[in-house]
């Protein structure tokens, strides 16, 4: 039977604020890429999130980003790669303890915001990541973006990598995202994003933005969950996978105990 | 053999600003309660830290303060006792990763400043912290001063109490320490400080503030770290105590591999 | 003609997160206590609220808090006074300095959340927030509680003072607020709640919650913006207070130029 | 006679931590660049340095950074322009706030850190930096490096520039700084930077890092705060220019009168 993977974000509110609605996503998703104080979150979140996710059977990540509350990890910041290194096992580290008091395990680690878009080209910063992982525990997967700096260091230091595909953005005929900025780059329709997301689970064969068609691997989908109607579209996502007989379970496999 | 253990606040500089000496300090105390970045540190400096504890078997312990680096955590926080408890699992989560990654473990934990001082009487905060170690790991020993709310709470829920005396502190005819505020309650003259260390070390009885004589229990002792002439006066301390031949280890014990 | 202020907490956002609705706010009230960027708001928001609260001719006022963005400050902070003092100037001049380039000033402070809940009896952070706003400008507003030590202090000191009355909370015999904890002490019905701001406006007279009647002094009356249905509510009271003739305007007086 | 400034960054300590001798330096120059509190500093640090500076006439400029203390500042943040614009009107007001109180106001302002190198070049945020000074009040004169696009776009903005000079660095023929990672790019003989500071206050001829001579201007000349040393060096200047004939004073001209 065919498998894949739904992760994402959660755990971004911050104190008094809150942004997405966790207790949903729990419901919809198989991982939860959690923020870890360094944009987003605090400790009573994580402790939340990770509290409702282990026994849904969701795989808990550290959704790492840089030390930016104010800008919410969305901007670059040009940060020495050994404190970059050192940030990650902080965040990594911080979210353990929730995982571990759960009964279970941070799994995965997945950049967030301006430091995931900074590795895909970023070398130096993108080696800091996978030091910290790397010294943290060899054996916890990554997931990134394909054809990324992040995934070609990870796997050259011996890490699992694992791609994901992002169920509402379109692709290039060479297989990378369409930027932002530019129109269509962002699908909005949950029909197309439902069925997009079933071809990547079973064939790999999506349509880029010019009609062609294309391979796209992905052993997980980014499901996004900060938007009006996020939830409802996970869902729809969700019910299509299963409509069409593929199995949604974590990439990271069982979870391990505490 | 007559053993104690030398405690000191480690790692309590921030960014670009540093305090106190901790390279220097590393060679004189057994134990390290290392500032985790609520009230000072930073993911750099504790990894400094830990990295040069480890190899010098100095034991680290999670210095787990209120999330107030404008004030050092030297004001109280009315903070609720969920939010405390999880605010102290991240900080131990947070520098057992770094622990980790140099090759030993969080081994203890010690609150800072305010908290230090609120759960001596403070019972839900008290009873919050307590429980953010039972929950992170029950195992791990808290260190206190004798008679505080913290570690008779901690007992109850079946931690192991660690009491402490303070090097450099005038104590009253009670057993408790003088009020800060008062006149004589900092000792500075480094030979008598020298010779209550030993004193508290080998026999228990020291002379306090009136020129009684009482007994104080302590496994560990706190010298400071950041005023002026701290290493010097820790350094005396540790040579007195080596020659009334007391031999200093950590009362964690031996450090347990990674 | 009678005349009434209302008064809102404003630009309580924090970056990426948002809370309440300002500009729907900015319709319907006179004064807008604006955080400063200590317990929320950043300098985008109070930018974007100045800019659009000038042109409405609603007051900008200086919602002054604790350093403390994870808590909202909502936690008491056993701040020392001069620091205190010293925080409250900062957060006026930073405030001030928006105010300005909107073409205004900043026209009154009111502290928030557990500042305002402490300098109700906290002599000592009363009397610093008084120093701060007696050393940045001494014609500026205070608004407060009726019977708080920060009111008594303020005037004291010759600040003009303005007591503020609560649209959705009930009062006691004596005149004073029911404790939150119990039953009743929150107003939920719209129509009791604007009638209520109609006869604090015109008579002054109202219901305690034991059914007697009491005088309330109340020169502005304070709506909640960060609740469900808050706008709603807060638009009954205009129209309710418009259509028994109650004229609504700052207490504060015409804008100055800037 | 000839006159020249001597600027120097003050006030970057934060909370407990300090750093350089602000109160020594105060007696040495004319014009004082105080943090305001995003790179470091706060407000009770800004309102002893502001107490200070105004009775020895130094003047006060506002020391803006990106919001980055961990960093304090010193890594280049990728702020959208408009962000950075209401960041940078922040601080000016935070830090203007205390000046009044003070009895002055403040005189400049002046970019710190990555933000200062980043405006040499990067033409969006110079131009938020600018924005926020005619916003703020442009009549406010900015003090940046000759030649950069800060510089030149205030100059197109109706800003007052004010091209500034470093007593201890190296330049190149062309009259820009020996990048800082060069050998012989910092200048550590108080003698020789001495002498250089007279040569650009008398004749602006130097000799650059090749041996040839260049002309440099220069309003003000800034000596550094932070590094063993620095004060004694700057007395040296001071002393230097003293004995040259020079006069100090602040390039900012007259204090006014709150």
């Amino acid at each position: 039977m065919t498998t894949v993977d739904l992760n994402s974000d959660l755990g971004e509110g911050f104190g008094r604020w809150t942004l997405g609605d966790d207790d949903a996503l729990l419901e919809v998703v198989t991982s939860a890429n959690v923020a870890c104080g360094y944009h987003a979150s605090d400790a009573s979140i994580m402790r939340r999130v990770c509290d409702a996710a282990v026994p849904r059977g969701v795989a808990i990540g550290a959704q790492v980003g840089y030390r930016d509350l104010p800008g919410f990890g969305r901007r670059f910041v040009d940060v020495e790669p050994q404190a970059l290194t050192d940030d990650v096992i902080y965040q990594v580290g911080a979210l353990d303890g929730f995982a571990r008091v759960a009964g279970s395990r941070v799994r995965y680690v997945k950049p967030h915001g301006a430091l995931y878009n900074a590795i895909v080209h970023h070398e130096e910063q993108a080696a800091a990541v996978v030091a910290a992982v790397v010294a943290y525990d060899p054996a916890l997967p990554v997931l990134g973006l394909p054809g990324s700096a992040w995934l070609r260091l990870a796997a050259e230091a011996g890490l699992t990598c694992v791609p994901e595909a992002f169920a509402d953005r379109a692709y290039t005929p060479e297989g990378t995202l369409v930027d932002r900025r530019r129109p269509g780059a962002v699908l909005h329709d949950a029909g197309v994003v439902a069925q997009r997301c079933v071809d990547l689970a079973t064939t790999g064969r999506i349509t880029d933005v010019e009609g062609g068609e294309i391979t796209v691997e992905a052993a997980s989908i980014c499901v996004h969950g900060d938007t009006p109607g996020a939830v409802d579209l996970a869902r729809r996502v969700r019910d299509a996978l299963a409509g069409a007989g593929v199995a949604l379970a974590p990439f990271a496999g069982d979870a391990p105990s505490a």
